[in-house]
């Protein structure tokens, strides 16, 4: 498939050379051509300054590629003082990657030429495919059949091209303006344009990137091959996704989880509401997932999720410029109480803890410290706020065994200037392994220049709020790695059976299951059900009680009715025939008034379940994510608080006891006043159990257990109702 | 009292005159010497550059007040070029305010000279008085006595001075490097430093200021009387206050919610959890009501309270530079989608709406833009998002009657300039009086001069969610004033009996009334409660049930005996004498568990009340704000919730309808599933009922109405049970 010749020198190019060094990389494949290419066409590179082809030209010239560029275009002898070739194939030379901005018409008769010429990676600019629906989406399908028919590699179409930073390569092969230096950032973006807005702070910032990827239509390479890609990638330890969609969400919910062990991974996940989720698809033409499914999703693969791009800069800014923290307790130095009330509260709010300084650095900051000064935490300086005095004061802090972050504050009101203060700030952090974050509330050009001065500059910001932000998810993020993984338990369970009783519904209609069956196919998963017999009328009904034993219970079996509680539909606790025969009565007349004909209507005789706290369980379908697995207390109140613990099968048992201590409500669980806690071990694995016939029975497209009722005991820990509901709307025969 | 004789010129200064004016402004008394002073004595002025004194001199002499100012020093000839005086009382001339910043031992002396010179304000920027506690607070109980004496009024001690920046005063009496120019926002800070980084910043976006207080310990002048100034101060549109403390609440309650329905009240409350306000108290040494109390303070004033300093600029920022809008729709132009996607989520889940475009505006967006641009809202112009497009499209939005709010948001991608991009959107403002906010997510620098160079440009934010977060908070605002107030009701009571009652509890231990007591206190205010007989013995209570007649509740009477229904010390709905026999054996047997001696346990009976939805009313009594009301529904679930509406008595009826709005399982009251509404006017009535308790009450420490069940019906509405505890906690005799 290819032409060339494999490269047979192996050694990396040295960064530090002054001359280019001839094939000094080897031939890459796949994303190594992507992001590590030694030759680079650009098919569309025209002579008019301000044009897209020209700049990203430009481009690559200026940030000093260390490889070739070949302009592309169908008439021009030169573009940008660089020889230009007609096609593609005119080049001499072997091409690792071809960036594509021909107008979209041209595009398939380029992509096939790149195919030909043995080309590896394709980066294709050029707009006008899925994002614009109709003719666009049958375009996008044939650009990736000839994708596909190559077996190239893919970014874009409709995007705004790729960065990659290692010092031996140096590729910026956007047509934006961003100039971000090298650095260990890999960042994603399917927004191009918000992409590059992020860029240019950061390079404001100095932070650094190894590679920037504007995915746009993400036709063949989506979020998930560069996080695999990133993941084993020594010049990347830190990960940012801007994600409008979750792409292929089973494959990157896979790599995000292993890949968030190693490396911090922030997103932003926009689309959140129906109607950005309606301008999201208008934009790359992708479908958004609901944002809880999106948020139990990203929290459940251990991304931390930004809220806005603010955020995510303040946060890459922590993980790039800080190391990470041992543990949750803060130590504040200031010299100016507002502020320092103002971190507290945001340090106490925000879940982490404020440090006791321990004996030797409350001796210590009681010899250096006038009286009117405040030794707690935070210290605060007060007039004697200094740089002399943050100089002194701060590497105690880092010292002292009791602090695990520092938190460096200063607001100028005094004869003080800041910027020494941010200096005294940013040199304190030398050789210790602790994170220190400054906030200096005053002018930015007080120490805005700083992270170009000093090489290991920790995060400053304008504000103490932002700041704790950062620590909080810094830290949160070194309990994430050390959270251990679980293991998924397997259950013997007769999936043959559940299988053989769903597929009697399968493509029969959009109903519910009789309730009997349900109450099968969750035997067969092993969960304790309450047993009950469909009976028609009273004659079975009296039989059925007499072979379950009283008490039992008598409810009106329509798969239609709903909340049967509400509308008198269910009888609880009858204790003999007598009884028995005056529920049935009393239910055919609820159901007629319900305008139903009773005597077409069946009823369940169920045994009378042992009371207690009443839980809900469920699996729902997201068209996008699959199955998803729901769990909440039961009642009016909970489905009014919408109180609902969220997760993606698999579950492991960690997974499963955190999605119980997950809900608001779960100190119910534990017991309030007193009570005992309920089988809180047996509701976990019924949690794994679920998770298991979430993926085991795909027929399923809802699945409710509701409710499942707790006690202390788990032999009264009961499923007393469910809802199931298959694949297959067509109508009943 | 004062020696001067009154200035008889009226006429106010002309601020464009170039000659300062002679006795140009009359001689002020009370916080118009504080704010409008013709001449100023700085008392401690020191001739040491970097020192308090001679900063604070020199900021007065830069900032160009227009008035005289006297250096006081008991050595130096002059200080800072000027002559100097040995005391206050040397100096020839009147003196509207003294500054003072002599060490605080001398303070005390200075004051008194002060009150015998006639001065008639005094700013204290010395320390060290309440602040540090013990013989600090002496200190301040001295000198407040001197100034009460003296009939002055202070501002301090421990403060960092004052602004006051109309064209005709031009004081700047703090020793901080912030200049804030002339303008119309009103600020005072509870904590000089946090003041000082805001004013920098106001500075930095050119929003003047009309007065800066630093109010420090606040001995004497309090948040609330500059509130009360500003009020009807004609230099003043707009509020902001940073607190670590409330004040004197009740006054502040007052005062703040009359001036918020008609100027804008942006507030920063620092101090929220436990830890913030011990640092707090340690700050300026005041002590911080809990912080739900506060917020519920705050949302009652009308107040607008910011999380952060930084959300406090942005807000400023908005209520400064924009109208206020007339609805909620929001249009918004982008040329980018990212963002406009991050837009419309932040739009959407803060609950304001995106406009719909009107027939006019669709057909010339129509006319103007290519296919590939997207025409809903957000319009995204994509590549077409130039300077000109900008021009054009603007002006649509502000003519659309479709659209209340406008946002302009940026991206820089490609070949356009930001910064013209940004003038373009700075401009469109002009004539028109609809907000509009421009997002440039571009280096600051390419719009952060705009604000100097173009009188009416609009705010500008580097994100879009800020923006959104000030559009929210303007729209809200303009929902306040439109408001109305409501009236309090007043009830027929029997206040005489209720305080007769209670009278007979105070000072007699710290426990709880008997039931029968509570329930009579609350039909004197005019509640609906279940008739209850307090009885000792099964005789005594087969007789009640007589009395009251079945079906009755039988419970413990004890007042130590919480959560009655979960130990068993409730039985309900009993239908004949035999049953009560059962329960007052039942009821026995489950004291004996409790170890206490059912013989000296008292018994009640009551008339069952109709079953319903539960919910529970309360006073309780904050040790600074004093009697906040609540409100919640029953119920273990809501407990977990912590799921409370709390507002200050006395409440209007609007306040009470609100109220009962306020908690999350509203829908339950609602009604979900079909139910009907509970008697909601009712509720909303006992809540006033209630208000007025709490006040005409003051014996009262602690009042719970739990549960009073609520049905459709007001005739089935019930208080069930009540605890009451009232004032002196000494023993019983």
């Amino acid at each position: 498939m290819t032409k060339r010749k494999s490269a047979t020198q192996e050694s990396p190019a040295d960064a530090s050379s002054e001359t280019p060094q001839r094939e000094s990389r080897p031939s890459p494949g796949g994303l190594e051509a992507l992001l590590r290419p030694r030759s680079v066409a650009v098919v569309g590179a025209t002579p008019r300054r301000g044009s897209i082809g020209r700049e990203l030209l430009n481009n690559i010239v200026v940030s000093d590629f260390n490889g070739v560029v070949y302009p592309v275009h169908p008439k021009a002898p030169y573009v940008h003082s660089m020889k230009a070739y007609r096609s593609i194939l005119d080049i001499p030379d072997e091409i690792d990657l071809a960036v594509v901005i021909v107008p979209r018409d041209y595009v398939a008769r380029v992509v096939d030429e790149c195919g030909q010429k043995g080309v590896r990676a394709l980066c294709v600019i050029s707009a006008g495919f899925r994002e614009i629906g109709g003719e666009g989406a049958e375009r996008e399908k044939e650009l990736m059949a000839l994708v596909e028919k190559h077996g190239l590699r893919m970014v874009g179409p409709n995007c705004m091209g790729l960065m990659s930073m290692q010092p031996d390569v140096m590729l910026n092969a956007t047509f934006a303006p961003a100039n971000p230096g090298s650095g260990r950032l890999g960042f994603l973006s399917q927004s191009g344009a918000l992409g590059q807005s992020i860029l240019q702070n950061m390079e404001a910032l100095n932070i650094g990137i190894s590679h920037f990827v504007s995915i746009g239509n993400s036709a063949d390479i989506k979020s998930h091959d560069l996080l695999s890609y990133w993941e084993n990638d020594e010049h990347t330890d830190v990960v940012a996704l801007y994600m409008e969609s979750l792409g292929d969400p089973q494959l990157l919910f896979e790599v995000a989880r292993r890949v968030s062990k190693r490396k911090p991974l922030v997103v932003v996940k926009s689309g959140r509401t129906e109607a950005g989720a309606r301008a999201a698809s208008s934009h790359t033409g992708a479908l958004s997932a609901t944002d809880v499914v999106a948020d139990a999703f990203l929290h459940q693969c251990g991304a931390i999720r930004a809220d806005t791009t603010e955020e995510m800069l303040a946060l890459l800014t922590g993980f790039c410029r800080a190391p990470l923290p041992s543990g949750p307790r803060v130590g504040i130095l200031t010299n100016s109480g507002g502020p320092g009330i103002m971190a507290t509260d945001a340090i106490v709010t925000g879940g982490l803890e404020m440090a006791k300084w321990s004996e030797k650095t409350l001796r210590a900051i009681d010899e250096m410290l006038p009286q009117e000064a405040s030794r707690g935490n935070p210290i605060d300086l007060t007039a004697w706020g200094t740089e002399d005095a943050y100089r002194k004061i701060l590497p105690m802090l880092f010292a002292d065994p009791n602090v695990d972050m520092i938190m460096a504050l200063f607001a100028p009101p005094l004869m003080v200037d800041p910027a020494k203060v941010a200096r005294a700030i940013a040199e304190s952090r030398h050789g210790h392994e602790k994170p220190i974050v400054g906030v200096i509330m005053a002018e930015e050009s007080s120490y805005k220049m700083l992270p170009r001065e000093i090489p290991d500059c920790p995060p400053i910001f304008p504000f103490p709020e932002m700041a704790v932000k950062v620590l909080f998810e810094m830290y949160h993020y070194t309990e994430w790695r050390k959270r251990p993984e679980g293991a998924v338990r397997g259950f013997d369970g007769c999936r043959r059976e559940a299988r053989e009783i769903l597929g009697k519904y399968v493509g029969q209609g959009s109903g519910y299951l009789p309730t009997v069956d349900c109450m099968r196919v969750l035997e067969c998963y092993g969960f304790p059900t309450a047993p009950v017999i469909e009976t028609q009328g009273a004659e079975e009904a009296l039989a059925a009680a007499q072979q379950l034993g009283y008490p039992v219970t008598f409810k009106a079996a329509g798969r239609k009715f709903v909340h049967k509680s509400d509308w008198g539909g269910v009888v609880l606790n009858i204790k003999n025939d007598l009884e028995l025969q005056g529920a049935h009565a009393q239910i055919k007349r609820a159901i007629e008034k319900m305008g139903a004909n009773p005597d077409e209507e069946a009823g369940l005789v169920q045994c009378m379940a042992t009371p207690g706290r009443e839980v809900i369980l469920g699996v729902n379908v997201d068209p996008k994510v699959g199955p998803v697995l729901l769990f909440g207390m039961g009642g009016k109140y909970v489905e009014v608080m919408k109180d609902i613990a969220m997760r993606i099968p698999p579950i492991t048992d960690v997974d499963a006891r955190e999605m119980v201590r997950a809900i608001r409500g779960y100190p119910l669980l534990e017991g309030v006043r007193g009570e005992e806690p309920v089988a809180l071990e047996l509701l976990e694995e019924m949690l794994m159990r679920l998770s298991q016939m979430a993926l085991d029975l795909p027929e399923i497209t809802e699945l409710d257990l509701n409710p499942v009722i707790l006690n202390p005991d788990p032999k009264e820990c009961t499923v007393v109702d469910a809802r199931i509901r298959v694949r297959g709307a067509k109508a009943a025969k």
